[in-house]
């Protein structure tokens, strides 16, 4: 594959030196950049830099390109302005996207969140291969620099992650979805199940390998959470209430000896829990689609979007400017299998793209 | 340790060759029975005698001493009836105890439940050591017959099960919390994250560990599930009123946003999965507990389910008979460290124990 993005910047910060940005450090040193890492505990950060995780501790001297901020949730908001004075583009790490994005409108900002590990946990538990092969959501809205898309993009790539746009909307609730209502129901599970416990205590010993896998994420840090759930308090609650009427139709299917009715939500859940698609990087043939882009707002947001509901991986992404202005044409590389869909869907919106295989 | 039971019986049968009865019959013959093998399907039962699961096949010419029904739920009250014509004693593997125990009223039935594996998966999984280690529940009642009890139970030992006694409707209740509700809300949660899949497909490779962990069992077999839920009616109605009412207060905190409320909650969850018992041998000293007991019923089933509610690991356990009768002694073989607090629940029950230690 070409590497329409390798001549990357190569100076960044980690404000938050904690397991994440530890990571993020250490992957990114490993692939040739500087970095300085900022953190509120002095220990924390130090400790960062004995493990090789930054170059430097501390506000840096010069301007930097991009800043990575993984701090806790609550912590983003005024992490990512502090950034915005030294950094030409910022990113951060958390877990809910919509109020962050909505509340920065800076177009140097891209929303980020990386599937992979948690906010708070220790840096000694820091790897560079964290990213590696792992899901990295970025949420691109009509105001965001397409440039400071397209460099985040491939700082992000060079981390080793998958990088997938997705609305900071659809992103809150996929999350309130396939993370926050799960580890609310494990934990509900769990604290049922540790009910009366004082009498019958030996009887959780039948708690077998379901139950325990089920529950295991309610053994993590809780300390997290209430800032998750206060930020993504309406996707989660939306959910919670789905997932009420869900369980009180199961409880009626269950009163009613409804068989047939039972049979079939079970059904339904295997063949979705056994087609659920895996993270990975592409395996087929390549192809760059060039999309020549209007100067228009949102446009950068609408391409990148779209590829993420037409099931299509965006491989590499560089934008080639005109002479003046936010116009040019946006290069991605994909797999070549979906270059028909993906080339539909432009086309029904307006675009105009080209494609040459990469074979 | 003595081996109080060791002049054990010698035939058995097994009734249903999927994966439990053949792992069953694998055990049983490692451990010098002779067993033969019963199923309404004949591929399936040549294919446990190929495999060395049974000894012979179809019905024994005589009787033999400890028959194990290993069908669907469904089938169970049948089989078990059948093989009260030919087994001196009878026991079973189904999900579900207090109507099938209810149904069978006889003293020489004794219920059954190892926490290992599934009603109808096939036998080529079958495995000799699947119960070792494993809690394998048994619901003796009021009307049991004692010895029914105590030969069932070293039966079940010999296989490498570590066994527990409770009554059947705190069985069935506690397997509807860590068994039968998870696997309904891993369903409910699958079923609900797929929806809307045709946009968003591409969205749910965010789903990340813990989301996969938490869904695994709905990958599972579904046909078992309906006679499950039909026999365990009354149980998986209440704990799943019990799980609604529970995530109503848990959306009501999110909704409120009240950080303390979560964190609470959250916090409990987490220490009672950090503390959740695993099932295990016995590791500390041993000592023998001798109570004589009165010629009365339901004394057997009272000092065993005594014993699980305590916590009190049984190690083995014997009769020894006086010359008439169902009065005599129980032998019981527990861990030194839980004599102290074994005594004193039988004491306070009005037995008269005494113990003596195997050091």
């Amino acid at each position: 594959v070409s590497e329409p993005s390798s001549e990357g910047p190569s100076r960044a910060a980690v404000i938050g030196t904690g397991l994440m940005g530890g990571s993020i450090g250490l992957a990114l040193r490993a692939a040739g950049w500087w970095v300085t890492g900022i953190d509120s505990d002095p220990t924390r950060v130090e400790a960062a830099r004995a493990l090789g995780a930054v170059d430097a501790v501390g506000e840096p001297s010069g301007p930097v390109d991009v800043t990575f901020v993984a701090t806790p949730v609550g912590a983003i908001p005024a992490a990512v302005r502090y950034a915005l004075d030294f950094s030409r583009w910022v990113t951060d790490v958390g877990s809910v996207k919509a109020p962050l994005v909505a509340e920065i409108a800076d177009p140097r900002f891209v929303g980020g969140h990386p599937m992979a590990g948690s906010e708070q946990e220790g840096v000694e538990g820091a790897s560079a291969t964290l990213f590696t092969g792992a899901t990295w959501v970025l949420t691109p809205v009509e105001s965001t620099d397409p440039d400071a898309y397209a460099t985040v993009r491939s700082s992000v790539s060079s981390l080793g992650a998958d990088v997938i746009a997705v609305s900071p909307d659809a992103h809150d609730e996929l999350v309130a979805v396939v993370s926050h209502v799960p580890h609310l129901a494990a934990a509900t599970l769990m604290a049922l199940a540790s009910e009366g416990a004082d009498e019958h205590r030996a009887l959780l010993r039948l708690a077998a390998g379901g139950f325990r896998d089920m529950t295991r994420i309610a053994a993590g840090n809780p300390a997290i959470w209430p800032d998750i759930c206060a930020a993504n308090r309406t996707a989660i609650g939306a959910v919670l209430d789905r997932l009420l009427d869900a369980l009180t139709t199961t409880r009626d299917l269950v009163a009613a000896g409804d068989r047939d009715g039972l049979l079939d939500t079970l059904e339904r859940a295997r063949a979705a829990r056994r087609s659920l698609p895996v993270a990975g990087p592409a395996t087929g043939e390549l192809a760059v689609v060039r999309v020549p882009v209007p100067d228009r707002p949102g446009v950068l947001a609408d391409v990148t979007t779209l590829a993420t509901d037409l099931g299509v991986n965006i491989v590499d992404l560089e934008i080639a400017h005109s002479s003046e202005g936010p116009a040019g044409v946006l290069i991605l590389v994909v797999e070549e299998s979906a270059t028909e869909r993906f080339t539909g869907g432009l086309l029904a919106r307006g675009y105009r793209p080209s494609v040459t295989s990469l074979r």
